[in-house]
């Protein structure tokens, strides 16, 4: 089933603009081309409309925010909902300030997504920013374990209900929920930590995942979801069997999202519904 | 022949001042210094004019381009006009927004680039700015085929009056062209488009080999242009040795643009003279 | 003695503050996290005392400086200052232009800097912008000697005396000097200057070390600059036996920060005392 989702991203090879930080944001080119997605990088407000009108999909992501760059992303997310193309939010780092909280509320409250992927940390602040979203314990620990894991879907299905957006809670085990559903995905590996990008690559690759499948954002998410983690796994074969570290970490898991065929990530997905 | 120039940046150790985007700025920095090159990245409109100064040859590219960053660009190019100092314009993407259209026909205006290099599609749109160029057929096909070579080419050679520049069209073949003759250079892989930078880096490379060879602009760019379809050959054929994807690629590429001697560039080199 | 600083950042995981270049931005957050520290970006004026807040220590590097992120290394210096977090000063490309000497001067003015690392060229115009070292002749070589070394110890010894900072002069031969004395450190490799962020990598990486010792801020710098050398030598074997450039290269060199144990640090480290 998920293998179609892959194929899709193939045949259309959707152009994403992204608005994405400094740090990671060679790699996010790179792994949106080696899933057959094409990227735009490009932020400044005179010119953001523009290029989000002809990409397909728009991926937020607020690391290395700056005054500069929020009315660009604020300008491109309604341009994108205008145009009824898919945006994705990356809270990155949202509650390790005042401007970073703030913005991410504003994007929030402006703008439509399809999908918010986050850390617990972050999605959780996220929607404390609201005010709205109940169920979810404020001292309740972020790390999901066996114990808060029902929870925290009853929490990521409630915020998606609110938002109308996919939630995507990434971690040992991946949430993925929308208003009626839950998926837990137990692709990936503990050495994605190691290298600076895992959460960024993944949210530029769930654009792509998502433009080019928008009749099933859903289950577009759970592949792109499973296709990373799946990637990590691999990486990270190669990666001991190298005695590498995590330069060449980083360089194996973009490799693998292209060197995975669609039949490879049917066999290789590991999640089950909740 | 080819070699000569290579080996002209071995011995001179060009600086070039380069200000560009940031999706591909290390790769940029570090295909010149592969080269034997150095760079210097700056863009803030209170230092461009005296690192530019202090610098051999100058890039702009216009990806990720920011109101902050145009005057910049300005300013150091008219410093490097100034100078004497080769400058390489590398419209990226003009054509996808007004602010890149306008901003590419406003450097091209002000300032008197030596080399201009870009896919067809961006040097069409850029010679289109002019409003001057004939003899492209709007209609044309944005592919190089070879039905339409001769009217590239004449189309290129056309420009290259008009600019003063040496013109680079980069796609499956490479058309290099100044007001008078024109080469066609096969080296090059198809795998280079799976990353991000293949262009940004060639322009990069190409300002390195024109500073380092200013006597003869026009020869220079050509070795400049088949060291990097070369490389991009020989990549392939490790990347491929090694089931590698698209980020093992970007680092065997630009590895190559410093393994490939000038002898072996020379042996490699695959052109030919219109 | 070694071992037991790299194996603090282990323990202690410290979380860096970084505003740098955008050059060598994903580099640095990538060796931060092979060291076992952890990054985080973040330049807008709006937000950097409260990103150094929650971080353990800070480092600013002057590489594409820009007037929007002066006032912000500003802001984050005083605030890492009050909360007497370390703080490390990169003053990339100092006296390259007019813009990063007077920052480069008003930084070391308006901060207290635990640690002030760069080149030989970059040291002495810093020390000579401050108008009250004595002690290092104007016309002394750029290059560290035999002849000249024990001239530009005295040199470092007194600007470590008048900054109340840890120096670190990097180049073929590495000098740590506080006001009172001095170690040369002899780990390294030439092929380190083939890459682009060797520097900016190793300021980062400092910043960990003092970070997680701050009871021996010189002996960490000293084990910090061992394991960017002994990376260095250890990549450079892996390089040669691959026969590949230095884009690998950087790969090898992140890796090996990660690969070598405070064991293999201890057991590698080259320097002496003056």
């Amino acid at each position: 089933m998920l293998a179609h989702y892959l194929k899709q991203i193939h045949e259309k090879t959707p152009l994403i603009h992204a608005i994405t930080n400094y740090v990671t944001v060679n790699d996010c080119a790179n792994i949106l081309l080696a899933s057959g997605a094409s990227p735009i990088m490009a932020d400044d407000a005179q010119e953001v409309e523009a290029i989000t009108a002809i990409c397909g999909g728009l991926v937020l992501n607020i690391g290395t925010l700056n005054s500069r760059t929020i009315d660009s992303m604020k300008l491109a997310g309604k341009k994108a909902n205008e145009l009824a193309h898919p945006v994705l939010l990356d809270p990155v780092g949202v509650g390790a300030s005042a401007l970073r909280t703030a913005t991410a509320n504003e994007l929030l409250k402006e703008i439509q997504f399809s999908v918010i992927r986050g850390n617990i940390s972050e999605i959780k602040m996220l929607a404390a920013g609201t005010g709205t979203v109940r169920g979810v314990d404020a001292a309740a620990s972020d790390t999901v374990t066996k114990e808060n894991r029902e929870q925290i879907i009853a929490f990521a299905k409630a915020f998606a209900k609110e938002t109308g957006a996919v939630i995507v809670i990434t971690g040992a085990t991946d949430i993925i929920a929308d208003s009626t559903r839950a998926v837990l995905v137990k692709n990936g590996d503990p050495y994605m930590a190691k290298i600076t990008g895992s959460g960024c690559m993944l949210s530029a690759l769930l654009t792509a995942f998502v433009t080019a499948n928008q009749e099933d954002i859903f289950t577009a998410v759970l592949a792109g979801v499973c296709l990373m983690g799946l990637a990590g796994e691999r990486a990270e074969a190669k990666r001991a069997a190298a005695a590498a570290g995590n330069a060449s970490y980083r360089n194996f898991l973009i490799d693998e999202i292209g060197l995975i065929t669609p039949e490879k990530l049917e066999a290789g997905a590991n999640y089950e519904a909740d």
